[in-house]
């Protein structure tokens, strides 16, 4: 069944209004018509099950049928943090990790980022991944929208670590020095709602005053097994050990 | 460090004599002259530390410095099976699934398969996506090369599960009852060395006659946790559990 985000929190009504590009979607898109139920995620996570009672110039009416019951969030806040990689590569690392469960998107220059990119193209850049984002959470049913933050500078980014509870460091060299205790202590010990920021290098990786910064603002190195994970898989590879520990393992 | 598989079984020589593609590599892409060392891997799973002790026109000839004494592998054997996805799918999903330690893949087409390929586009294609598998196993530093199986029936497909001690089915419709038990049921009680067959739908998931088919074989449906995941992402998830669950939360 669809399912739509919209902007504004959950309070019981007879009628929810939708318009904007949910609006398009559901009459231009799907070509829904009166009585085709869908979801709709309010942004305090409520998410209900609705019934179109009318369908008017630029508005759909729908109605409350249900609550939806089942969690659909990982019991951490991660957030995945990225040193810009080339090309594409943020593109589909929002699209999985969003799937994954990731709560928001950070991109930072790290030094041996090969891309510039200036204010415009950040802006730019930004509005395509928060779409991305979007359908991917439309599509694999989250009740929680990431957003999205690109910064122009690395010290921008070092000023956000006290923002979160922990911060995690995914580095090659630990994955090569055979590092497996800090994400296995993290996940046993972590009370939930906690938030997690999750560090992953660009392809050419994080030099070392780079991680001497990080880790002198709490952050813990951690390997993700032994074998050398590209820029754009490591981000997967944590998000589906966080849902295994915390989703399967610890249900 | 650069790392190259060769298609012999290690045994102990004075010198070691490349030639073909690696040849190909190790001079002109590489560029590298004598002294140069890398990795050699054998296709027994020996993984040794060469240096280059002589370049010829159609050789490059080393000696034995060391062997690699870290486990590259999975305790498992994983068997990545995937109903043909659409597009350059199975390619990302050949190459990420590579990095994350899969044994080998075996493509076949699902009833909801949209792509159609004869023999002749199935034996180019198996082409493309082995050398994506050699090139992810060589940068993610494996030590076994993952071969690539494309099935033109699902009933040769079926055939094949005997040879495997566990056949897990990604069902979308586990995840979304909640079924969490069987993947850790598994990891719990797997013996080292298992041949595991995964296998995940395309696209459009399996039919009910799919599914029944696979259960009359002995595979359990299996949930990845409660979001639902694309078909290129789903072996992923699976990939990266089993790392962490052996190769961090057990070590």
């Amino acid at each position: 069944m669809q399912r739509y985000f919209i902007d504004e929190k959950y309070e019981p009504k007879t009628t929810y209004k939708i318009s904007g590009e949910p609006y398009h979607h559901i009459t231009h898109v799907m070509r829904m018509k009166e009585g085709a139920q869908f979801y709709l995620v309010f942004s305090d996570q409520v998410v209900i099950q609705v019934e179109i009672i009318g369908i008017y110039s630029h508005e759909v009416h729908v109605k409350e049928i249900a609550k939806e019951n089942q969690e659909k969030e990982l019991s951490l806040a991660i957030t995945v943090a990225c040193g810009y990689p080339k090309g594409d590569k943020f593109e589909w690392i929002v699209q999985k990790a969003t799937e994954l469960g990731a709560a928001e998107f950070i991109g930072f220059p790290a030094k041996t980022s090969v891309v510039k990119w200036d204010e415009k193209k950040l802006a730019k850049k930004q509005q395509r991944l928060a779409k991305i984002a979007r359908e991917a959470a439309e599509q694999s049913q989250r009740s929680v929208l990431p957003k999205v933050h690109l910064l122009s500078k690395q010290e921008d980014f070092l000023t956000l670590f006290s923002h979160y509870d922990y911060v995690l460091v995914a580095y090659e060299e630990s994955a090569k020095q055979g590092e497996t205790a800090e994400l296995v202590h993290l996940l046993q010990t972590v009370q939930n709602n906690s938030r997690v920021l999750a560090i992953f290098g660009p392809e050419g990786g994080f030099l070392p005053e780079e991680t001497t910064a990080f880790l002198q603002k709490q952050a813990v190195l951690c390997g993700l097994g032994p074998r050398i994970l590209r820029a754009e898989t490591a981000p997967l590879y944590l998000l589906s050990a966080v849902s295994y520990h915390l989703e399967l393992l610890n249900k």
